[in-house]
């Protein structure tokens, strides 16, 4: 087994989506840090890692990947005994559900949530002026989605079953970032949701990430 | 085996992703026809199926899905052997080729692409105005993400090997509208780009998703 690498930057959202996989699952690996402030994620050898200039990109021997949810679904189906059980295992009726609430993450929460961390932490971290026009429509539409979770998360206490899997997991970093800015009250005003976003955060696979952040 | 239902409505792109892979797989399902026009994908029925209120929706007895591609997901696993083979057996790390294309599918083509769709096909069909600096800056997007395919046709005949598979299946609906739109100079000024979107194109399931549209 070659040891893996992870090609990113701690302060990438979806950098943050794998080192909290990784910690979950307790696999060593080694981090190697794009300078994204010197434009390192633009030039010619790692656009041979991702050909679309982002982080992260992992590498395990021959095997290249990029795309965060492509690179924890490869780890998590690899190495399914180690570290947390982050699947629903059974049938593939039981995973079909999991991978819906996949699904959700990536196509309803992650548009709205990723233009508001945005707009939120982001710009102002650049001392860039917030667009009010595109947090106030894109707050609408996350509160769309957060009423269907609310209801979802009344009746189980994670998105796709009663554990932890890697559904809940993927929303990590946006959640943590707007729970930090004026987004918090569409989270704080829904009781499920509310204790579901504290639950997740007080992982400490997702402590290490802000840990690692500090370093 | 109960028998498989997709509520969906054929002038949905969603819907047409579902549709195709079904006749792909040669799955015979009942198809129920959500009348978009008189709101019926927003009625209390429908949302029990759907809470975010989009078709298609999929009910297999007890299993309820929806969003496209966690439908598809789930029946490519369940149902491998039937009709054509659209994943990329072998290991975790052949698969993870294909997992990394479909993510890309996603997360890059689909958002720029569908919002194409909808000023360059849905707006004028319905007589509204189509939004230029949207489709601009659709396309410049579309454009960048179209580089990367060619870079990668030019090494492999389809996106995740030299088989079609689920990755390039996703594609269908959006290319199919934007080859029919003023966003086609995009495909064809890309040799490998647009030699993929014919043969794509001409596969005898997506035919079958067409006539259903006409009848």
């Amino acid at each position: 087994m070659s040891v893996m690498k992870v090609h990113g930057n701690s302060f990438s959202t979806s950098t943050q989506r794998v080192l909290a996989f990784l910690y979950e699952k307790d696999i060593e690996f080694q981090f190697v840090n794009v300078d994204m402030a010197a434009g390192e994620h633009k030039s010619e050898n790692f656009l041979l890692l991702n050909p679309f200039g982002q982080v992260p990109a992992f590498e395990e021997g021959d095997l290249k990947l990029f795309e965060s949810r492509a690179i924890t679904e490869y780890i998590v189906q690899e190495y399914n005994d180690k570290g947390t059980q982050l699947l629903l295992p059974g049938s593939n009726k039981t995973m079909a559900v999991l991978q819906l609430w996949k699904e959700v993450e990536a196509h309803r929460f992650n548009p709205p949530s990723t233009k508001l961390v945005f707009e939120l932490h982001y710009k102002p971290f650049f001392g860039m002026a917030t667009d009010t026009a595109v947090v106030e429509e894109s707050e609408a539409e996350l509160a769309k989605v957060l009423d269907v979770y609310e209801a979802r998360l009344a009746q189980s206490k994670y998105l796709a079953c009663d554990h932890f899997t890697l559904a809940d997991l993927h929303h990590l970093p946006n959640v943590h970032y707007l729970m930090g800015s004026s987004a918090k009250k569409l989270f704080d005003s829904r009781p499920h949701v509310s204790a579901w976003v504290a639950d997740i955060m007080a992982r400490p696979a997702w402590s290490k990430v802000l840990d690692k952040q500090k370093q």
